[in-house]
């Protein structure tokens, strides 16, 4: 049976931690009195769906279903987890707290998505504090792993372990923070730039477009993978950590910032951002904005993933927990995804070279099933492809689900062929492959015979999908 | 005749600039009188040299030589560009600045890659104030786009306009920081953050692994691509800007940052750090951070560049500049570049889907040469490949440049046949692709005669290669 999430409070976050437990499988339960939540939560769990899956190469768990409840008590029995994103108000908060506590598990994790509370200011008068905390995620929540954990004074340790046992399952990183204090850690540098960039608006030294450029063409590429500390690091150079703060330490007491003082949020000032902003983007509507966003996070996730660094490593691993056995089945079911945003090409359809990608997927976990995996390849030995003849009969556009069925045709010493067949989810044929591969090496980077257990696995393969693809070839032309 | 730009001043951002201007085929004279300055520029120009091109689809121009001189005014001389990189003391610039005008073309850019000096500074008492500027790079100079460029109140609109002609020649993007003020624009933002930081890990509240980490796996991802505004627009939902602001604004006021003090600089706060940064990041040398900055930072742009967006959108553009038409030659040089970091598979060398894609990209330039080019595409044709047959004979490494050399093998109504080989730039032969390609309407999907004009262009060179191809069996088996 699907675990039970219940999420108290749609909106932007409220909606994305909906969509990310849903997507992972979790049956998720949602109370908001908003009469536009179903649709509001609906919009988040449609851009979610198109692309959270398209971070993974493995398929995902089965989608659990949203429902909607009348009632915090309705939403809350049974779940194993509840997530609070109610309005930023303390009594509001507060009382929530205690009608999710006349009801919940006594062992459910209780979770409030705040930035601007302390868990200390949540746990103060509550029947059970130790099983409250905060976890507080950035938007998209579907998308972006970053989660403040912060357990406060109160939370019990098993329900920290549990929390981020459970955030780490849903692909979520959890940053546990260690002190409380106001705003987390994150939110206290948005904050310190968001100041200097009202400032620097208001005193008309620069617009947001040129602000958001400043950032997006610089040092927004560096954080995005390394982080404030290790760019400087390595901008250090050769003499490191030590040079970099003897050299730059001394212009903190320079009079460079506007930061000492709080602009005043007058409406002039949110004419003049709004305005700017609307000139800046207007030509796109949020909607538009939203998929040009996750489309790019997306594409930069998975390209840090192929680089196995930063964010991207987070979601190798979590994609290395969804592999699964291939089975006995004949034919093999090799690959099963659905197309990520970045392998489109000019005519808008998965650009040819994707398909080579998938086949040598497929390819790969054959070998990893006939135990020619990491390790075997780590060890010196793998199977390089000599050459491939691929037929492309149907367009494969971005966001479509695929299969790959996997046959061995032929395996004898160092030899190796593949068929495959790219399959849509409804069965049609995409693409065809006839692979042939050859062992090598790694040493020498030559060919050479396989391990003995490896070559046995290979031919007992070959006897069975041989066969099958006689069958199949008497079916197609009976 | 190559153009000249004169470095004064290597390390870490001279040291860029040389490789930047070097890689796109600029002569670059240096002169910095650390007897170190021409390993450390080498140390730069190998990073850069494995990298830069990796940005490009297009060959880049070929590079210019780098010299190293004795004084300013030999390095200077003859020089269209200028860029000072000396450290940042006041009476060492101006004097730098007095040096090279002296000597330099009254037309030379002169700029500061100063972050500490407003160019009021730099111009003041100077003999031609017109001529200087500040260009303000981000680390590393090679790969990130962003420079700001500061003319403050005596640049020259003619040397403003000269400046950013050559700077986005050279693949960046000068942010035109309209009134100087200090640390212009990022590097407010960097101070503000950079401060708060400080104050968490003297508290004790965050080590920097953590605030790394709070930066990478969060609102870094976001700010890589549409930096800090329109991020928060898009946060706002169907509201918007206005809505996000009555939202989040009144925050500002909140007691949440440590900002208002400066944190003493003491050396037991610079121990901590250096610590905590040793037991983050001190198993991997700065050299190996390097590689792995760079790799990611090229992974992240190609990203962005497939979803022509943010920073990835003026690589892009920058890379159209590079294309030159593919001439008469037979057969057709369709492709030369490098192979980029986000191409290798887990054997260590070229995946073999990306075969497919040079391939791909091989007859896209085909098509383009025969007039079925982007336009064409836009107005609804295109040629979708059907069947290709591919030959894998040596490994290809990250890195490696090559080649594609494509004919025309036959070419009538609707039906392509291209055949493409793929060669390291020593010539040996790495891959062959026979390729079948069928005309089609972009609205029905269906296959189609190409408009006449394509027709014709297809068949003329059809003609030419079919018998350079025969030529060429001849020889071979001759």
């Amino acid at each position: 049976m699907k675990q039970v999430a219940a999420i108290i409070g749609g909106g932007v976050i409220g909606g994305g931690w909906a969509a990310r437990f849903a997507l992972m499988g979790w049956e998720v339960r949602v109370f908001d009195p908003d009469p536009e939540a179903q649709r509001k939560i609906g919009a988040v769990m449609e851009n979610a769906t198109r692309t959270l899956p398209m971070l993974y190469e493995n398929p995902m768990p089965t989608p659990g279903g949203i429902s909607y409840h009348g009632s915090v008590a309705d939403a809350v029995a049974g779940a194993v987890w509840v997530q609070e994103s109610v309005p930023e108000k303390s009594g509001l908060k507060l009382q929530v707290f205690k009608e999710i506590q006349d009801i919940c598990d006594v062992d459910a994790v209780l979770a409030s998505s705040t930035s601007g509370f302390k868990p200390s200011e949540l746990q103060a008068g509550a029947a059970r504090p130790g099983q409250i905390v905060v976890a507080h995620p950035f938007n998209p929540v579907y998308l972006l792993p970053l989660v403040e954990l912060v357990p406060g004074p109160a939370a019990a340790p098993e329900t920290i372990d549990r929390a981020k046992a459970i955030l780490t399952r849903i692909g979520m990183y959890p940053l546990h923070v260690r002190a409380e204090i106001d705003a987390h850690i994150a939110d206290r540098f948005l904050e310190a730039v968001w100041r200097e960039a009202l400032w620097l608006v208001k005193d008309g030294l620069a617009t947001t477009e040129e602000i958001d450029n400043a950032i997006r063409y610089g040092f927004g590429l560096r954080w995005a993978q390394m982080g404030l500390f290790e760019t400087y690091r390595v901008a250090g150079g050769e003499a490191g950590m030590r040079h970099f703060m003897a050299q730059f330490g001394p212009c903190l007491s320079w009079p460079w910032t506007r930061l000492t003082d709080v602009p005043d949020f007058t409406p002039a000032l949110v004419d003049l951002i709004a305005e700017q902003s609307d000139a800046q983007s207007g030509q796109s509507t949020i909607r538009e904005l939203e998929r040009l966003r996750d489309n790019n996070l997306v594409a930069i996730l998975r390209a840090l993933k192929g680089q196995e660094a930063a964010a991207g490593r987070l979601i190798l691993d979590h994609d290395a927990g969804l592999r699964r056995p291939l089975g006995d089945g004949v034919p093999l079911v090799a690959v099963r995804r659905t197309v990520p945003v970045d392998w489109a090409d000019v005519n808008g359809h998965m650009n040819e070279g994707r398909y080579g990608q998938v086949f040598s997927d497929a390819s790969e976990a054959l070998m990893a099933h006939v135990g020619a995996d990491r390790a075997y390849i780590d060890a010196g030995m793998s199977y390089f492809t000599a050459e491939t003849n691929m037929k492309y009969l149907a367009e494969t556009l971005v966001g479509e689900s695929f299969y790959v069925e996997t046959r061995v045709m032929f395996g004898e010493g160092k030899k190796l062929r593949l068929w495959h067949e790219m399959k849509r989810a409804d069965g049609t044929l995409l693409a065809t492959c006839d692979q042939f591969l050859l062992h090598v090496s790694l040493e020498t980077r030559r060919s050479c015979a396989p391990l003995p257990e490896v070559a046995e696995a290979v031919e007992r393969l070959a006897a069975v999908h041989r066969e099958s693809a006689h069958a199949k070839k008497e079916t197609d032309h009976g």
